[in-house]
C-alpha cells in the first residue's frame, strides 16, 4: 500500500490519538504541571510502543532534587527516547528531534475553546501544542507505519531514533547535558528536526539554516566617581561618549560589521540559495507591519530582507545604560557606561571567535583615558547550515515534493533553539522537515495546526526514510546520505 | 585713616560678629531650619543697619503658602536687601551679590567641631558657611566702613546696594523671579559677585567668566515593540544603534563639537587671557586626581585644560538608556533609546540657539526608519564673561592688587550659579571679587575660611568703591565704569 493511501486510511485514528495527547497540559514552565509533563511523556512512549518501536524509554534530565531537595524527581523534566533498527543492516541511522512540552496558555480569556480540550474546525485542530510541537512529533508515528505498509517489511528502511524533549519551551536547560550523557545511544548519520515552519500552505518549503548567537557585555569605566560637568566637562574623557563611539563604530556605512575577520568564515549565499529565497512570495510591507510597524527595512547593503535575516550575520545592541537616566537633568560626566551586545552568526562563524574579535576591536578603538572590558556570555550557539546540494537535503526535498506534489523551496531561521546543540554534540548534519505555519499562533492563544499538512508530513517522512535508505552507501545508489561532522567535545 | 589700618583695627570685632552669624544654622534645604534662615536674614539686616546702611529690608520670595498652604510664609526663603546712596551725586551704582543660607552638614560625624559652633584655629575660622558665603558677604560690611574711614565722608563713594539671597544652596528657585520683581530697585551699573574662589592664598586672582548651560533629552524610537533579534535582527533599524551614531557624531576627531554654527558666537580667548591662564601654577596631575582619578586629560585640540574648562564650550552625554539593562542577556532590538545631553556654553553662545542647532543636527543625521526627538530643558543659563580690558575688571584688579600687594591673575568658572541671571535680568556686567579658596571644604565637613583673606577682601572692597568712583564719567578720569548691557525681558 502506498504511503499516501495508508496515511489517508488512518487519518481519523491519528487525529483522535493526537487530540488525546493534546488534552494533557504539559506546560514545562509551570511547576504545577510537572506531573502533566510526565504524563505526556508516558503517553508518547506508550503510543510509540504501540506503533511498533521495540525500544521506548523515558529519560530523566537534570540532577535529581535540583529544584526541590525533598522530591528526587524535581530537577529536569522527562524526554522520550524511542528506537527502531532498520530492516536491513547497513542502513543509515536517523534521529528525529521534537518536543512534547507546550507553552503556557495566558491570556486564557482570549482562547475561543479551552486550550486543552482540542476541537476540529475547518480542517484545523485547535489546542495548545497542536502545531508546536505535538502534531509534528506524532506525524512521525503515522509516517513510520506508512513506511512499513509501503515496504511490507517489519522494520523501517532506516534505523530510526526519536528524541522528544520535555523542556524546549523552558529553554532546554538540561538538553545539552542529556545529549552529552547519551551521545552513544543517540549516534546517527542525520538529524531530522520537526519543529519549524513552512513558508505557507501553498508554498511548502524546508529550512536550510539557523543563525547562531554570541552575546557579550561591554563595560566602559572612567573616573572613580561621577564628575561635575561644570568643573570638568570638556577636559576629561567621558565614558558614555567613549561607549557610543565604540558602538557606533561596529557598523560601516554599508551596514557591514567592522569587527576584524568577522566575515572570514561566513559561507557566501550560493546563487541557488539566493534564487530559491527570491522565489518565495515575500510581502515586505506585511513583514514590516509584523516587525512592530517598522518604517523601513535596513541592514547590510546588497542583500534582501530574507537574506539578511536568514543568511547574514549581525551585530545588535540589545541595551545600554550609564549616568543619569531619571527624570530631569543632572550635569555629570558619568563614571561608567554599559551595553549588551548580541551577534547573530551564520555558518561557519564561531561564537568564541567573534567575541575575541570584539575584544580586539574594543582594545583598538577605546578612547584614551577610559577602560573598556568585554564579557562573553558563553559559550553561545553555533550556526547550522544544511547545504542545498547535500544528499540529505536533496532526499528530504524529494520526499516533501512527492508528498505535496509541488516544488519545495528553501527558507532559513534567524535564530536557533536547541537544534544547534544537536548538530554540535552529536556531530551529524541537520535537515528540517516540518509542516507548521507562521499563522499557527504558536506561543499565543488559539494555537492550531492544519490537519492536511500533518498528513503530508507523515507521508513525506515515509518517503524520506526510503529515499535515505536508497541513497545510502550499501544501497544501489552510490551517494552517502550526508557528510558527517566531527562531534564537538 | 587708610583702609588697611581701619580693617586691621576692627578685625577682631569683625570676626566676633561673623562667628555670631555663623552660629545660626541657616540651611535652606532643610525645612526644619526655615526659622533659622529667617533669623540669619534678620541678623544680617540688623548688622548692615548698624554699619550705617540707611535702607535695610527683608525681601520675601516665592508665592506665599507655596509649600504649606496653612503657613503663608512657607514659600521661598527671605533675601536681604540693603542700600546706601553715594556721597556724591552721579557716582556709579554697584550691586553686591552673595547669599546667607548654607549647605547641609551631613555627615555630621566627620566634623572635628560642631558646624554651628565656630572656632578659630591657625588663622582659620571653622564653621559651616564660613567661606560659602557668610564670610564673603560680611567683609563688605567691614569694607564699606573702611571706605568711609578713608574718605572721611558719611556715605560711600559709589551708591552701594547689597542683595544677599537665602536660597542659593537650594538652587535659587525663586531668585530670577525676585530679580524681575525688584528690577527697578536693583538697577545698577555693575554687579560685584562675592561667592567664588581665588586660585590660592599666594596667587590671588579674579574670575572673568562663567560657562552657561543648555540641557536636552534625545529620544529615539523605532518599532512599536521590542523585536526578537533572531527574527528581525539585521533587517530593521535599531533605535539604540541610531542613538549611538547620533551621539558619537557630536564630536569630530579633534574633540570639536559638530553642531552647526556651534562656534559662531564663541568669543575667542584673547592672547592676554591665555597668557594669564598660563601664568597660573597649574598642577595637572593633582587636578586629574581630583577629577575622580581620571587617567588623562582629554578634549578639544589646541587648548589647555584650564582653557577647556573655563573658556571653551562642550557637549556632554550625562546619561543614556534603552533596551535590556538587567543582568544576563535578552536578544532584542529595543523599541527605543534615550540620552540626556548638556552643553557648557561660553559667551556669547545662547542656550536656545544651541538646542536649535542640536535639533537641526539630529534631523539631518538620524538613520532612516527611526524617529528622533530633542526636548529642551529650557531656558538654560547664559554664559557670562567679564572682558579683562573692561574698566570694571581693571578697577577690581587694581583694588585687589593694592590689598594683596601682588599682581592679580585671572581664572574662570566651568559652571554658573544664579550669577548668570543677575547679569541677564539686570542688564549689568559682572565682576567677581572673592577670597574663597578651593581648599575651604565648602559643601563638605569642616568648612573653613582664611581670616587674613577675609580682611584682604574688605580692604579690596574699600579700594574698589573708590576706584569705581574715580573712573566714573562725572569723576576726574574719563573712563566709564563698564559698558552696560540691555536687560533681558
Amino acid at each position: 500500500m502506498d504511503p499516501r493511501t495508508y496515511v489517508e486510511e488512518h487519518a481519523s485514528a491519528f487525529f483522535e490519538d493526537l487530540k488525546e495527547w493534546l488534552a494533557i497540559p504539559s506546560i514545562s514552565a509551570d511547576p504545577a504541571r510537572r506531573d502533566d509533563v510526565r504524563k505526556s511523556a508516558e503517553w508518547l512512549a506508550a503510543r510509540l510502543s504501540a506503533t511498533g518501536f521495540p525500544v521506548t524509554e523515558i529519560w530523566e534530565t537534570g540532577t535529581p532534587g535540583e529544584a526541590d531537595p525533598d522530591d528526587p524527581e524535581s530537577a529536569g523534566q522527562p524526554a522520550v527516547f524511542a528506537e527502531w533498527p532498520a530492516a536491513s543492516p547497513g542502513a543509515p541511522t536517523v534521529l528525529v528531534y521534537g518536543h512534547h512540552d507546550v507553552q503556557p496558555v495566558d491570556p486564557l480569556a482570549e482562547w475561543h475553546h479551552p486550550p486543552f480540550e482540542p476541537v476540529e474546525q475547518d480542517g484545523q485542530i485547535l489546542a495548545r501544542g497542536a502545531s508546536d510541537d505535538k502534531g509534528q512529533v506524532l506525524f512521525h508515528a503515522l509516517g513510520v507505519s506508512a513506511s512499513l505498509a509501503a515496504s511490507g517489511r517489519g522494520a523501517p528502511p532506516v534505523s530510526l531514533k526519536l528524541l522528544i524533549e520535555g523542556e524546549e519551551e523552558s529553554g532546554s536547560p538540561h538538553f545539552a547535558d542529556l545529549l552529552r550523557r547519551e551521545r552513544d545511544r543517540l549516534g546517527c548519520d542525520l538529524i531530522v528536526v520537526s519543529d519549524t515552519t513552512m513558508w505557507s500552505r501553498d508554498v511548502p518549503s524546508m529550512c536550510i539554516g539557523m543563525r547562531g548567537l554570541a552575546e557579550a557585555q561591554l563595560d566602559v569605566t572612567g573616573p572613580s566617581t561621577d564628575l561635575h560637568s561644570g568643573s570638568f566637562g570638556g577636559a576629561v574623557p567621558n565614558p558614555v561618549q567613549a561607549l557610543t563611539q565604540l558602538l557606533a563604530g561596529l557598523h560601516d556605512e554599508t551596514g557591514r560589521v567592522t569587527l576584524p575577520r568577522f566575515y572570514d568564515r561566513v559561507l557566501p549565499l550560493s546563487d541557488e540559495e539566493r534564487g530559491m529565497f527570491a522565489r518565495l512570495p515575500f510581502d515586505e510591507k506585511a513583514w514590516l507591519a509584523e516587525a512592530g510597524d517598522s518604517r523601513a527595512a535596513a541592514g547590510e547593503a546588497g542583500f534582501s530582507t530574507l537574506e539578511r535575516i536568514w543568511a547574514r550575520p549581525t551585530a545588535e545592541i540589545n541595551g545600554l545604560w550609564g549616568g543619569h537616566t531619571g527624570p530631569g537633568t543632572k550635569t555629570i560626566i558619568p563614571r561608567e557606561a554599559h551595553a549588551k551586545l548580541s551577534f547573530r552568526l551564520v555558518a561557519d562563524q564561531d561564537p568564541a571567535d567573534v567575541i575575541a574579535a570584539l575584544q580586539e576591536y574594543v582594545a583598538g578603538h577605546t578612547s584614551p583615558g577610559v577602560e573598556a572590558k568585554v564579557t562573553f556570555f558563553g559559550p553561545g550557539v553555533r550556526p547550522s547550515h544544511s547545504p542545498v546540494d547535500s544528499p540529505a537535503v536533496q532526499a528530504a526535498r524529494r520526499a516533501l515534493g512527492r508528498a505535496f506534489g509541488r516544488d519545495i523551496l528553501f527558507t532559513g531561521e534567524g535564530g536557533s533553539g536547541p537544534e544547534a546543540d544537536l548538530g554540535d554534540i552529536l556531530g551529524a548534519p541537520l535537515v528540517f522537515v516540518a509542516v507548521g505555519l507562521d499563522g499557527d499562533r504558536i506561543h499565543a492563544p488559539n494555537e492550531k495546526v492544519d490537519m492536511d499538512l500533518l498528513l503530508k508530513g507523515a507521508e513525506a517522512a515515509a518517503y524520506l526514510w526510503q529515499e535515505l535508505a536508497d541513497a545510502a552507501p550499501g544501497a544501489d545508489t552510490a551517494t552517502a546520505p550526508a557528510a558527517g561532522r566531527e562531534p564537538r567535545p
